[in-house]
């Protein structure tokens, strides 16, 4: 490993975040409450990501493992960074719940220890909305658009930071591709905020939502989330943009240029549809038949905001699911192996690898049938390579592997099998709340330290698809060169 | 397909059904109950088995699909006419409770709908620990070195019911390697029924048990199940020979011709052995250090003894689980996933599979280290082909879609997540009892027709590993050659 770029690189991502910590800074003095708290962080994470940027040497020079390992390391260290603000303004003393907290902030999980939101002071309730903002597009690509002389070594970090396993360049240029991503993000945010504003929405509420559901975060300023406004234009305005934020922005991108065939051929913006629709009718029908609820327009906003509100990996809850039946609340856990579309910031397994091996079990059936044909595979038109292929397959292995060892981690706090799978699930597809005690009324609060930690890796493996932090572990890649 | 040929191995695998039904017609004859039951469903089975062999046309040439083709539907023919007698004895009066009980049965599995044991017709209780025996290493096999004149084509038959990604050919004649494997079977099922017999059993239990233990089925005459003989001898022979039949037979063939170098240098048998240990070890240090269980004879016996039995996908037990702590609980559903070595008669995804995924997980990050080295993965010292690879992530994916589908369908019958999500696993792995209110003191008869059917299919789907089942759905299978 390149040590020298790596340490610059984490350098300037810590002295943006310190940056990025002043507007919480500034809630906090305005209002009373916390804002040395915050002002105190920045200055410690500017000292250190200054002294990192101040090291001696230089060699820009950068491979691949460079570039998996700055990124699985910027994100320890940006969550390890982020936590001080809470630990310092007292709202969480234990250090790795605070930890636990950014990481889901950062990850744009939305899993929270806070037991009770109402009445937490504004600057952290702000920060907390800005760590799922920052994390939703990656806030390395973020530093790569404010910092451009890394070069073509960039294009590494984009790799291992940005979701799916095909990666759409819009423009030769990573800087520019970067920039088109955060005008769509940036565009997409401010369209909400109006959107909740105009139904009424109080301002700073519309702010956090509107941070919390474009990059699927999930966090919100309500115990009871957005049932706490019990108003369907609410909820059907945050369907919609929470659905907008689930598909991949290059296909946003084509949408606002008027390349309307682009979309309508994309085969994963059909499965992500699909299996919306789907599951949202197979909720409603469950729910109507099998159980007592009436056919009414509560009903049906209660399941596709459900559903939505899960496969894209947000996190917030109009109804608490764990009441529904069994059903109900499995065809829940299914949408959140699948996820959203790559590209978009939304986790889970994301849609286009699920078609993709859907189309490669299909294939390995069909040589049964023809032993000597040759097929290749396609997406949207275009030949899928083998390696990629064998590596979605691989990458589902790793992550039902990463899913069940969580489970047998947090399983040791004795709470219950169904509590333990779907806790290690919604980290590491990124959703937020899970099933049972751990449900979207309950909190993380009570599991032990070690199962917080692990939960955290879990989430970081989800956000960076699981390579760059596996990479971690092999000791070739501490070796310096 | 060549439906001729296909029908023809039909006709000839119902015959030997038929023939198979007489043991038990004599039990039941000679205690008076249910002989006349038997008798009737092998005339009627030993009928239509001569029709379809008699059916006019011969074209022996098989080609591989035929060969999965006649496997999968010779399986399904053989659970719907094996349930006849318990329709016609009274036993179980629903025919969709008689099918998943043969189904059960003959794939090993060991899940039951019977709601009490003791008091059933002699008769029934040992055809239902016949179908497990004869299921064992596969009835298809075994009419193989009946009738020998298939030719070669009969190499697809047994790659299609035999177990395992890598087929070990003992000798070059498949006929010759099937009478090896069977004669390893027969000697292992004696030799339990005589070590049974000396630790006090009655004989016609030692010889269900042997019966189920050997082929790794589970099926018991108690409703305790072995845990009603309170004997930790019987327990210990039962983890020996349940430990054996795990193993890959060709590894045991090794070890009688004194071949131990083959047998110590197996990986396969060392991850199957250090994961017997570690779960133990796992599950004693948890009763002792998180609940309150005293560390002594009976604790570890219990540890082991459970994990042993679902690990090798037999499912008997002695101590109810599901009142262990959740830690415990989670480390058994770990051990049904992997299940016992590839060759044997145990379910699950098998050991190899398990260390060549780990293995192929390894190499995919070391690409990120290494981007221009190519590495191939070894077994044994012997190098595997990447079609054989991918195959088996393919197949991971393919067990992991299967459980979850069969989980949503359970999930109907509102059993909770637990239930639903156990009950297909153990389906598919061939284990037997479930967890929660599925557990090992509890059974399958209360779920609707629904679920029991696609339980029964995903038991089918688990014993032929998945490909030739779904071979049946591509319609160009059913285009007449």
């Amino acid at each position: 490993m390149n040590y020298k770029l790596v340490f610059h690189i984490l350098g300037l991502i810590l002295r943006v975040e310190a940056v990025l910590m002043l507007p919480a800074a500034v809630i906090g003095l305005s209002t009373g409450r916390d804002g040395t708290a915050f002002l105190l962080s920045a200055a410690i994470t500017l000292a250190v990501g200054q002294a990192l940027v101040m090291l001696p040497g230089k060699n820009m020079k950068m491979q691949a493992r460079d570039g998996f390992a700055a990124v699985a390391l910027c994100w320890i260290c940006l969550s390890l960074f982020g936590a001080l603000p809470y630990v310092f303004s007292g709202v969480l003393p234990n250090y790795v719940d605070a930890v636990f907290e950014t990481v889901s902030g950062f990850t744009t999980t939305g899993a929270t220890v806070f037991t009770f939101m109402e009445g937490q002071p504004l600057g952290v309730l702000f920060w907390r909305a800005q760590t799922q903002w920052m994390g939703g597009v990656g806030v390395l690509v973020l530093a790569l658009a404010l910092v451009p002389k890394l070069g073509e070594g960039s294009v590494f970090l984009m790799r291992a930071e940005s979701p799916g396993p095909i990666k759409s360049k819009l423009t030769p240029r990573v800087g520019d591709t970067a920039k088109i991503l955060y005008s769509i993000y940036i565009g997409l945010t401010a369209a909400e905020i109006l959107c909740l504003r105009l139904a009424g929405m109080p301002w700073f509420d519309c702010v956090i939502h509107a941070f919390t559901t474009i990059s699927t975060g999930g966090f919100s300023v309500k115990n009871a989330s957005i049932a706490a406004y019990g108003s369907l234009t609410i909820e059907w305005i945050i369907i919609v943009f929470m659905f907008l934020s689930g598909i991949n922005f290059a296909l946003l991108y084509y949408a606002v240029c008027r390349n309307f065939r682009a979309v309508f051929q994309s085969g994963e913006l059909r499965s992500y549809t699909l299996m919306t629709v789907g599951a949202s009718a197979l909720i409603v029908l469950n729910l109507v038949c099998h159980a007592s609820w009436a056919l009414d327009a509560r009903t049906v906003t209660d399941s596709v905001f459900q559903v939505v509100t899960l496969m894209t990996t947000t996190g917030y809850m109009t109804y608490d699911y764990v009441l529904w039946p069994t059903f109900s609340q499995v065809v829940l856990v299914l949408v959140m192996f699948a996820g959203g579309c790559a590209g978009s910031t939304a986790g889970g397994i994301k849609q286009i690898r699920v078609v993709l091996l859907m189309k490669n079990l299909r294939r390995e059936v069909q040589r049964i049938l023809h032993p000597r044909v040759v097929t290749t595979i396609k997406s949207d038109g275009e030949r899928v390579d083998e390696p990629i292929l064998s590596g979605i397959t691989l990458f589902f292995f790793a992550y039902i592997l990463l899913l069940l060892i969580g489970t047998l981690v947090v399983a040791w706090d004795d709470v219950g099998f169904t509590a333990a799978f779907t806790a290690s699930l919604t980290c590491i597809s990124n959703v937020g709340p899970a099933f049972d005690i751990l449900g979207p009324t309950g909190n993380f609060f009570a599991l032990s330290n070690v199962s917080k930690l692990f939960l955290s890796l879990n989430m970081l493996l989800g956000r960076l698809e699981i390579m760059p932090l596996l990479l971690l572990l092999f000791p070739s890649l501490w070796r310096k060169r």
